[in-house]
């Protein structure tokens, strides 16, 4: 749990590091503690001498909400026009875990984590969830302003292509069939209407099959809803390969 | 989808209205035309003179998230010492749906709401959802400090009692189970595990049964994750009669 992330946390207090983090946050901070502690990963956890053990975990359950919070504002004086159904689609398509990860790296976010983790499932999402614990310190260190111009200036306005984003297919249900058809692949849909006892919500089970294996399952209200979820299950496990 | 809710719009922009308004608020506001929109239900909609029909919805997107933002900060403060899983589980106590309604109906927002539901299913969730587009006018009128003062000083310090939500039980199996002791009734779980073509997942589904009916399904990456899931499914079930 400790070691090694404990060495470069340390070493990590020196000029240099404070030269190439000020780039990237563009701007100067105050508590330089909490933005060293948003990049320490669980797998480096520090133990404190009052026994307590930190990572960047609590900082990243802040800024995981004030991510969601100034997206959601961003996007309702964007799209004036828009419903919340489009604007709460936009905002899951930039807010989820592949595409996050891809910011983080695009921003430069890679270079300044510990981790002790090997690159396996858990390791996967490291760098967007690291960034969302240094939006959580720029959130303590600076305030709620600071932090919304870090989030339009450094992420939102240079790499998110809006227009293409609209128009990003998220019906995983048309998403399998395509790929069923380039992979030349059979792919079938089995979904269960089951009662419950409290008869006014029947649940819904749906499977999905890709030649014959079974590849992703959900539930729903709708045949509808189970059939996307168990299509984006596959979608997703498809895309890990 | 008008004339009642637009009649009542219209006639909500009088001097009384703003009366009533200043004291739930606690400050006064700019724009006006915004908290209006806030308490506007999507069943009494309005269509404007340019064709688009509005109502809280969006407010309410926005809300939501501001919400979320405030609480994650207040209990980050309070919290110093406790992990994001509790912050996670503390914050999800406060702002589900029914949770939310209580606080609206105890704060007076139900004598501002304008709709034209019936009691249905669809309309459960009125009150909770104009506190969100309330906190969503809000927040356009006066920004986020303003924001923040009023969640905290209208909402979380007067309403909530933290030592009781810590320690309120979110395992529904044993809710469940305690239930099914109470009302003597028999209760079951089945699970089964299925394996997907990509073979390091398996899903997990649960049905619960009291009494020999079905009362929730849910599903899982665990037989304990399913299990709470069909648990939780069941719960609210029950509470809804």
């Amino acid at each position: 749990m400790i070691s090694l992330g404990f060495i470069r946390f340390l070493l990590s207090s020196n000029k240099k590091y404070k030269k190439r983090l000020v780039p990237l946050l563009g701007f100067f901070p105050r508590k330089w503690k909490v933005y060293e502690l948003a990049f320490v990963h669980r797998s480096a956890s520090l133990i404190l001498s009052d026994g307590s053990i930190v990572n960047n975990e609590r900082l990243e359950f802040l800024g995981d909400a004030v991510l969601d919070t100034i997206i959601a504002e961003y996007l309702f004086s964007r799209y004036t026009n828009k419903d919340e159904g489009f604007l709460s689609k936009m905002r899951s398509k930039i807010v989820k875990r592949k595409h996050l990860n891809s910011l983080a790296y695009k921003i430069g976010i890679d270079k300044f984590i510990i981790s002790n983790a090997i690159n396996s499932n858990g390791g996967k999402h490291i760098y967007g969830n690291a960034l969302e614990a240094l939006i959580g310190a720029i959130y303590i260190d600076k305030g709620y302003l600071t932090t919304r111009k870090f989030i339009v200036n450094k992420i939102l306005d240079p790499h998110i292509n809006f227009n293409e984003l609209e128009h990003r297919e998220t019906d995983f249900k048309s998403r399998m069939i395509e790929w069923s058809q380039k992979n030349r692949s059979e792919i079938s849909f089995e979904s269960q209407e089951e009662y419950t006892a409290n008869e006014h919500t029947p649940i819904f089970v749906s499977r999905i099959f890709v030649a014959n294996k079974l590849l992703g399952m959900g539930t729903g209200y709708s045949k509808k809803e189970s059939e996307q979820s168990a299509a984006e299950q596959a979608f997703n496990s498809l895309s890990q390969d």
